[in-house]
């Protein structure tokens, strides 16, 4: 059982021997060409996408042109926008707001058009975590804005439209059903121990050790307990804090060397895999500084979510989390 | 806003424009071959499965051979058995159970081996709810089940992992979390005006009709305002009923109408889409009379959960309910 939400995982290994075996990835790309002329997120291309909102260059330039290390724009296809007002109407039973107000931008990880972010240098992904933060500090400023999610699809079966390595950033009028359960079951322990309940499960996990797949001084990345699918696996500081726009730059550093580690063991042990990755952190204006603990959960697509989970919220997972991180520990 | 669990869709048709769109269907299963030498679910292979727990016959006929015209056995990989305990135990921050009492049965629905769900006349949809009926009402007996979840997965891409047209019965030994959610949500609007939020539902769609896609007297198929997917569809009686288990004989062939009509209009509508249904109703052992409202739910697979859904739990959806409702109500 999840300790933070109370959801219950099934762990099925029975199911391993299946028939068919569960799908994997049905595309593997390794690296290829560095420039695609064809690619909207390739150098040359800046004049496809919206204007930029954000970039890192290593020599001056300007916006929307070449020489970039990694660019943000808005994203042409958004569900949301910062134009206009969030309210929420009441036509009886049925609650609506007409206009979601809110933004989605696109983070361009690199100009290489093939390189898989987990073969990225380190200062690569060093840029990639900053730009987050960076990008979530500007959105958190509108007072309409609630949540924001950073995350990434990781190749078109994880949902990726385009193969162009890149991440979203996707910030909300509303606090997200998903946080709000994990803020309430975080509170609720709190509450009833006076600690964070991450920073118990941290504890845990480092003496226990069976679940853990890369550790540094300051963080910890593990396979969860009730891991919801094979390999799925959890990233968190090991001193406590709510929110990860909060990290200075030596924490953004460490945190790098612990994220390369983990993309590269899927990559390479997974046989670049598709995934999706995603930041847990407190909402903007949630005072949730002493319960909730901000996490990064990337999970391996490795199985179809189907009418059992899609009916109960339940999951079968037909891994054991021990040795999903054994053997992600042995990748180097 | 979901006005039961409170969970809020966006509707972004703007995606639409996507430059890749959603997947669809991969495989598009037509009626071939009646029957097939080498499926486990054909007449003949009776030996392959576990012994049959349940069977509808047109003649006598001994278990497990041929004649049958829907049979039951037991899922061969299951993740859970009515054997052993289920017990909750607590390691410090983590509470398991060692053994996941439960029951997985599957039904195969027809001995037609390539033979669409949707394709079935009436009477053989009508067996085919009975059956879940009737194999409920066994399994509700065994004091450690919670919650009986019916459902079924159509195409590989869905989650099926054998095209012999089948569904599946998971009895669990708890109640899972989106039952946990509807209950709650159903209970706080039945504290708040005394009434059944579903009945609520149903005549607010009644009466402005732009969701709905087909109806009799007793049953009424819909598109739900905040759809998570394109054509989800929800089937619901009209009149107040918290347990589908309760359905009388009269009913269960009203509801067949109405359930061989949608089926037979997502499958001509969207050329046989992957999809998954599932029942929800009453968990086993709750006295959710009042306020609760047993209903059915399908969802066409359409699109991919990526890290933006698997991350906060809110859904983009890219169709307009009212436009797929207008869509299907033309599929005759």
């Amino acid at each position: 059982m999840n300790p933070i939400t109370g959801e219950w995982t099934i762990i099925a290994t029975e199911r391993a021997k299946r028939p068919h075996l569960p799908n994997r990835a049905e595309e593997i790309i390794h690296s290829g060409d560095a420039h695609d002329p064809e690619c909207f997120f390739c150098y040359g291309n800046e004049y496809t996408t919206p204007p930029e909102v954000f970039s890192y260059r290593e020599k001056q330039g300007a916006p929307d042109s070449p020489g970039w290390t990694l660019r943000v724009v808005p994203n042409k296809y958004s569900a949301l926008s910062l134009n206009g007002e969030f309210s929420i109407e009441n036509k009886g039973l049925l609650e609506f707001s007409s206009h979601a107000r809110g933004s989605a931008e696109v983070v361009i990880e690199s100009p290489h058009h093939t390189l898989n972010t987990a073969l990225f240098p380190e200062p690569q992904i060093e840029l990639l975590l900053k730009a987050y933060k960076q990008r979530y500090n500007f959105l958190c400023q509108d007072p309409s804005v609630k949540y924001i999610a950073m995350f990434k699809n990781n190749g078109s079966p994880a949902g990726a439209s385009l193969s162009h390595p890149h991440s979203q950033i996707i910030a909300t009028p509303v606090i997200p059903p998903l946080i709000e359960q994990e803020l309430a079951g975080a509170k609720k322990y709190f509450k009833e121990h006076n600690r964070c309940v991450y920073c118990d499960m941290a504890e845990s996990e480092l003496e226990n050790r069976s679940r853990i797949i890369y550790e540094n001084n300051e963080f910890l990345a593990f396979a969860p307990y009730a891991s919801k699918s094979p390999f799925e696996t959890w990233v968190m500081p090991r001193f406590h804090s709510s929110a990860y726009n909060r990290l200075n730059d030596k924490q953004l550093k460490s945190l790098s060397e612990v994220w390369k580690k983990v993309l590269y063991k899927i990559y390479r042990g997974l046989d670049n895999p598709p995934y999706n990755y995603f930041i847990h952190t407190s909402p903007t204006q949630e005072n949730a500084g002493n319960f909730f603990h901000w996490h990064m959960e990337l999970i391996p697509k490795m199985t179809i979510m189907a009418g059992f989970e899609l009916g109960t919220g339940m999951c079968i997972n037909i891994a054991i989390p021990e040795q999903s991180a054994e053997y992600l520990r042995g990748i180097v």
